[in-house]
């Protein structure tokens, strides 16, 4: 029963996109202005995130939160290990996020008719080739390009979604070229068993795959855990849990970058993310809402990693 | 891609055994009465949990909040399908237990030193050594007995747990004649590789194995999740997250038993008990506590589980 030896074996390497100054910003009630979001930005660079979505380039008399996106993007400069990505919608969003010199272009669209409809006006199957045509654009000015897939775990309008018809819209994303495709669990109502599902099938198309995960009912920490032992290469998250659900009113949002950081060390998966630079970002971003926020380590504090004693996860699989 | 079939494979079941009447009020500030403690076992036997942690028969003078247990332990009628239990401490304990003709005793006792010795004062060998004599002493009575390893991921006084200790102890919970050995993240430092290591370990001492998980850091429903994929046979979780943490004030408690709920009827277990009534009993609860609770799915509300179209856990172990 004592200890030999530390024989753990280290999953492989997960990458971390912080949203929060996007999605998180998004669905939060409290709007910030541009200085505060260009701080945020900042303060959020400089904890070793790998990659940040610094701001959706957007229709602003719908999306108030994200006004002034162009000076939000250009306030970050350039810095070696990060790459400052943005949302779009269109080929004019992909123009603003182009002039602002960002590394990368996240496309969205949504697998449910209805919510795709409400949102971008079109069908799923319509937006999806206008997402490639942003990522054919982005590749030629040397542009990386990630592709989301909204309402993949379920719909506000339509219910259960159909992991068969999420996974023909992966398909035709990696084969049109897309560098990622991303399933997000918009309405925070999935499970580990689709995780598993949803990454085995991405995986499956040959592309590299993500999950983007709201907290709504307890179950997104479960989901990204499910994610990374189905070999996701990407874990979305908003620090502190920023954010909400547009259709859950009073629900909370992503989940919180630095819980996430802290259950990935404690599976002893590097990060190269500095967590206690984490939590402090997110106790100053209380401050700056004047909310609390529904991440839990930055209430509760960290504590020091295990020591494993014996290859659990090595040895069962 | 279209779905063919539903050839999910059902993991092995597990039993939740619901505390909010016992851990839940003791780590939570308002203090309950025993007639709206009685309500609320009632309520929660009305649910189809099959395992109800009733009250704890403790020092009044140090637990306030368990004051009554006789009362409140004697209220709640012999039904079949419910096995009605007990925290206890001590002989003394055991013998009130017995007076209330409860179906089963849970006896608990630290893993480190400084903890148990500050709740307890003995050390934790002395102290389960006293559990396996009152393990014994229900059997003779025709009642089961279960027994809880406290802070068994982590201690607030001495930091990180030797697992190689944790389960030393395992073994002579078993050894001694317990039905179950509880791992207890009372402190919520957990992750899921602990989780492993320890479900692992404590069946490979030959006994059923349960984790009881506090979810401080967010970590809580992974680490369910993991149990389940460890095979563990008990999950502990309170109505609502109703609790807290002695030693992180603020902090969350329990993990939810309405959201594990939802978690684990999405992964197709069956739990036997009635998602929404559980829902009812957490928002009628937050009304006689007059706080929220922090469990979400009684806020954010249902949502069908998801249809499963390729075995996903199944075809990768």
């Amino acid at each position: 029963m004592k200890p030999t030896s530390n024989d753990f074996q280290q999953p492989a390497g997960v990458e971390i996109c912080e949203v929060g100054p996007r999605d998180g910003l998004q669905n939060h009630p409290t709007l910030l202005g541009v200085r505060d979001r260009i701080e945020l930005v900042e303060r959020l660079s400089r904890t070793g995130v790998p990659r940040l979505e610094t701001t959706s380039f957007v229709n602003e008399r719908r999306v108030p939160a994200m006004a002034g996106a162009d000076e939000v993007a250009k306030g970050l400069a350039r810095s070696p290990g990060l790459r400052r990505a943005a949302l779009v919608l269109n080929e004019r969003g992909y123009e603003r996020l182009a002039a602002a010199d960002l590394d990368e272009v996240h496309v969205a669209f949504a697998a449910s008719e209805e919510l795709n409809r409400r949102n971008q006006n079109a069908s799923p199957a319509q937006s999806c080739a206008a997402a490639l045509a942003i990522v054919e654009r982005a590749h030629a000015d040397g542009r990386s390009a990630s592709v989301t897939i909204a309402a993949a775990f379920g719909c506000p309008f339509e219910g259960v979604v159909d992991p068969g018809v999420v996974l023909d819209y992966a398909a035709r994303v990696i084969d049109g070229g897309a560098d990622e495709v991303v399933f997000a669990d918009t309405i925070g109502v999935g499970v580990p068993a689709q995780v598993r599902r949803l990454v085995a099938g991405g995986r499956a198309c040959g592309g590299r795959v993500g999950v983007h995960l709201h907290n709504t009912r307890n179950t997104g920490y479960a989901n990204a855990y499910a994610a990374l032992e189905a070999g996701a290469q990407l874990l979305d998250a908003s620090i502190g849990g920023l954010g909400g659900c547009p259709f859950s009113p009073g629900a909370t949002g992503n989940i919180a970058t630095e819980d996430l950081v802290y259950l990935l060390h404690g599976e002893g998966v590097s990060t190269g993310i500095d967590l206690d630079a984490l939590i402090e970002v997110s106790i100053w971003l209380e401050g700056v809402l004047g909310t609390d926020l529904p991440g839990q380590l930055h209430r509760a504090g960290g504590f020091p990693p295990p020591v494993m004693t014996t290859a659990s996860r090595g040895s069962k699989r």
